[in-house]
C-alpha cells in the first residue's frame, strides 16, 4: 500500500533496477520515480512508458508491477542493444495509483488541498506520504507538466477482468478507459412490525431495493455494448429480523467509455426508480451523480500496438479498460496508448490475481516495439 | 425499557394502583408484580388477567400498558361495586415482555442459565434485572407454576396492526399467536472488480439477494391467509461502489398460525433458493431455522369474549396475534385468551403508537365482562 513501509522498500528495489537498466533516476517533485534516458534528437519530447507498483490490501503481485517492470526491461533491451532511440525515453512509476492515480494527477493536473488532506490505506494523508516518499509538497506546482509537453505515453497492464482469457487474446489494445457514474440511491417507506402488519399494508423499502437491483441489472444488460452496472453496497434500516425496513440506501455504479450512454442508462433507472416507488409506496431518491469522465487513447497509438502485435505474431483485440490508469489522468497532457495482457480467472485486487509468465513476455514485446515504432514515426 | 429508571418509577406507580384498587400487592419471585382478590371458593384456581408496562427503544405508550391498566381498572370497578367474584382474581404486570416474555415465561416454563446471561436493551443481564426489581434468582424454580394450576388468563392489547382500524371492528378476538421462523440466509459468489467484470460473468451476490426477496415475497402473497414474511436485514461484502459483492447475508422471517403453513413455504422459499442460485452461479445456505411454535387460545374464552362484546353492541372479527405475547406463555399452563382494540394507522414499537380513548374503554369493559362471564361458567 502506498506510503507503507514496504511500498518505500519497493520502491529503493525499483530504483536500483532502473539504475542497472542505464537509467539516471530520480524522485520528481510529485514523488513519481523516473529514470532517463537521451535521444538523439535533442529538439523531440520526450516518450513516457511505465505504470505503478503500489498495491491494494489483499491485492495481487502483477496489476501495476507487470506495466513498470516491463518498462524497465525495455529500457534494459535498449542498452544491451545498444540500440539509440531519436526521443528522449521516461520509465516513470507513478505513486500511488490504487488511492487515486495520485501521482499521475499531480503531474498532469497538479494536486490540490482536498486530494492532499485524504487518507490513504497506509493511515497517512497524501501530504504526508508524498513528502515521505521524496516529494516535495510546498513545490507541487512545478511538477506539473503542460499538455504538450510529451510525445506520448504507453502503459502495459493486465486486463483485470476475464475478456482475453475467455477470448483466447493475446494483447488487448486499450481503446479508452471507461467514464465511471456514482450515485446514492436511498428508499423511504416506513418501519413496522414484520408480525402485524400484513402484506398488502407494508412499504417495504428492502422489497423496492431488491427489485430496483433486478432492474438496474435487466436495464444495463438489456442493449448491446460493454456497458456495465453495479449496486455495491446496501444498508436496510433499522435491520432486524422483526421490523420491516423503513429506509434502505444503496450504491450504484455505471460505466461507459461513452459517457452519454452512462448518461442514458441512469435517466433510464431513475424512471424505473419512480414506477417501482409508485407501486410499492416506496420513495426513491438519488444524490447527484459524481461523474469520472472516459479517456480514450490516441488512435495511431492504438494502431502501432495492434501492428506491432500482429507483427509478433500475436492476436489482439479492441476493448475499453473497465478500471481506471494512469494513463486516463496523462491524457490530459499528451496521446496515450495501452496495452493489456489476459488476467486468469478475471480476477484481481486479490491474492488469486494471476498472469502467465508468457503473457507478460508476450507485453513486454508489444511495449518495446511500440516504443521503437512510435520512436520511429514521430 | 426494563430494569432502566423508568421501569422502576413505573413499577412503582403501577403497585400504588393495584394497591388503591384494593388488591393485595407484591412482586413474585420472577421479579413480576401480582395483586390479588379473593374468591369467594377458595376451592377454585385462578383467573389471571394482564399484560406489561416495560417498552422498547422509541416505544409508544399503549403497547402493554393498555392491558395492564385495563386489568387494575377492572379489579378497581370489582370493589367500587362490590361484585364478588367466585375464584380468586390475580392482576398480574409481567416483567420485560419486550426482552423476550421474561416474566411470563419464567412463571410458565422457568429461566434457564441461557437467558438470564442475555443483555436487555437498559444494558443489564436477564439475571441482573430481575434481581434490580425484587425478583430473586436463587429461587426462580419455586416461581414456576404447574400445568393446569391457574382457571384461565385473559389479555388485553393493542392489535399492533392495521387490520381492525381498517375495517371498522371494534374488538379483534385472538385465535391464536402466530409461530415464527428465523433463518440467516447467506450467499456465496465471488467478489471481483465492478469495472473489469464484464455483466455476464459475475457472481454477484446482491443481484442474488435482490432477486431471492423479490420470490419471497411472491411465494408468501401467492397463496391465500394472513401469514407474512419479511427479509429485515441484509450485509452485502465487501461493501463498496466498484466492487461486485462476493458475498451477502440476509435475515427470513416467516409468521402464521398453522405452523405446517410455515414449514411449507420455508420449503418453497429453499427450493426457489436453489433455483436462483444455479441462473446466477451463486450457492445460497440456510442456517437451521429457529422456531417459535404458535400458541392458540381456548375456544371457550374467544367465544366468552365474542359474546361480551356483542352484549355491548361492539363488533368483533376473529383473527391470528401477528405479534408474541405474555399469554402465549402462559397458554402452557392453562386456558388463555386475548383481546384486542384497533392501533391507528397500525403504527406500534413507535412514538406514533395510538389508540383511541373509546377504543381502550370497549376493550377494558369487554376485558371486565368476559372475566365475569368466566367466573360465572367455570
Amino acid at each position: 500500500m502506498a506510503y507503507g513501509e514496504a511500498d518505500l522498500q519497493a520502491r529503493q528495489y525499483t530504483l536500483q533496477l532502473m539504475r542497472e537498466a542505464g537509467l539516471e533516476v530520480g524522485t520528481d517533485l510529485a514523488g513519481n520515480l523516473v529514470g532517463r534516458r537521451t535521444g538523439s534528437d535533442p529538439s523531440l519530447k520526450p516518450i513516457l512508458i511505465g505504470s505503478h507498483i503500489d498495491s491494494v490490501p489483499e491485492g495481487g503481485n502483477y496489476d501495476g508491477d507487470v506495466g513498470s517492470m516491463s518498462a524497465i526491461e525495455v529500457a534494459q533491451v535498449l542498452r544491451e542493444q545498444s540500440v539509440q532511440l531519436r526521443h528522449p525515453l521516461e520509465v516513470i512509476v507513478f505513486q500511488n495509483e490504487e488511492g487515486g492515480t495520485v501521482g499521475s494527477h499531480a503531474i498532469s493536473f497538479g494536486l490540490d488541498e482536498k486530494i492532499l488532506g485524504l487518507v490513504s490505506q497506509s493511515g497517512k494523508t497524501i501530504r504526508a506520504g508524498t513528502g515521505s516518499i521524496g516529494g516535495d509538497v510546498s513545490r507541487l506546482a512545478e511538477a506539473v507538466r503542460k499538455p504538450g509537453s510529451i510525445a506520448g505515453y504507453l502503459e502495459l497492464h493486465i486486463e483485470q477482468g476475464g475478456t482475453l482469457e475467455q477470448e483466447k487474446i493475446d494483447i488487448g489494445v486499450v481503446e479508452g478507459i471507461v467514464g465511471i457514474l456514482h450515485s446514492e440511491v436511498t428508499i423511504e417507506g416506513f418501519a413496522n412490525h414484520a408480525g402485524t402488519t400484513p402484506m398488502n399494508q407494508r412499504r417495504d423499502t428492502l422489497l423496492s431495493a431488491a427489485r430496483f437491483i433486478d432492474r438496474v441489472n435487466a436495464i444495463v444488460t438489456g442493449i448491446p455494448g460493454r456497458q456495465v452496472g453495479t449496486v455495491g453496497w446496501i444498508r436496510a434500516q433499522p435491520g432486524a429480523y422483526n421490523v420491516i425496513p423503513g429506509r434502505t440506501a444503496l450504491g450504484l455504479e455505471l460505466r461507459d467509455l461513452d459517457e452519454s450512454k452512462v448518461v442514458d442508462l441512469f435517466g433510464q433507472i431513475r424512471t424505473e426508480a419512480a414506477n417501482l416507488g409508485r407501486l410499492n409506496q416506496t420513495t426513491f431518491s438519488f444524490s447527484d451523480p459524481v461523474m469520472t469522465h472516459p479517456a480514450l487513447t490516441d488512435k495511431k497509438l492504438q494502431a502501432i500496438v495492434g501492428d506491432t502485435a500482429h507483427a509478433l505474431g500475436l492476436s489482439t483485440r479492441t476493448m475499453p479498460s473497465g478500471a481506471g490508469h494512469d494513463a486516463q489522468e496523462i491524457a490530459h497532457i499528451g496521446p496515450v496508448g495501452m496495452i493489456f495482457i489476459p488476467s486468469i480467472g478475471g480476477i484481481s485486487h486479490s491474492p488469486k490475481e494471476f498472469s502467465r509468465p508468457r503473457d507478460i513476455e508476450n507485453g513486454a514485446n508489444v511495449l518495446l516495439g511500440s516504443v521503437l515504432s512510435f520512436d520511429r514515426m514521430n
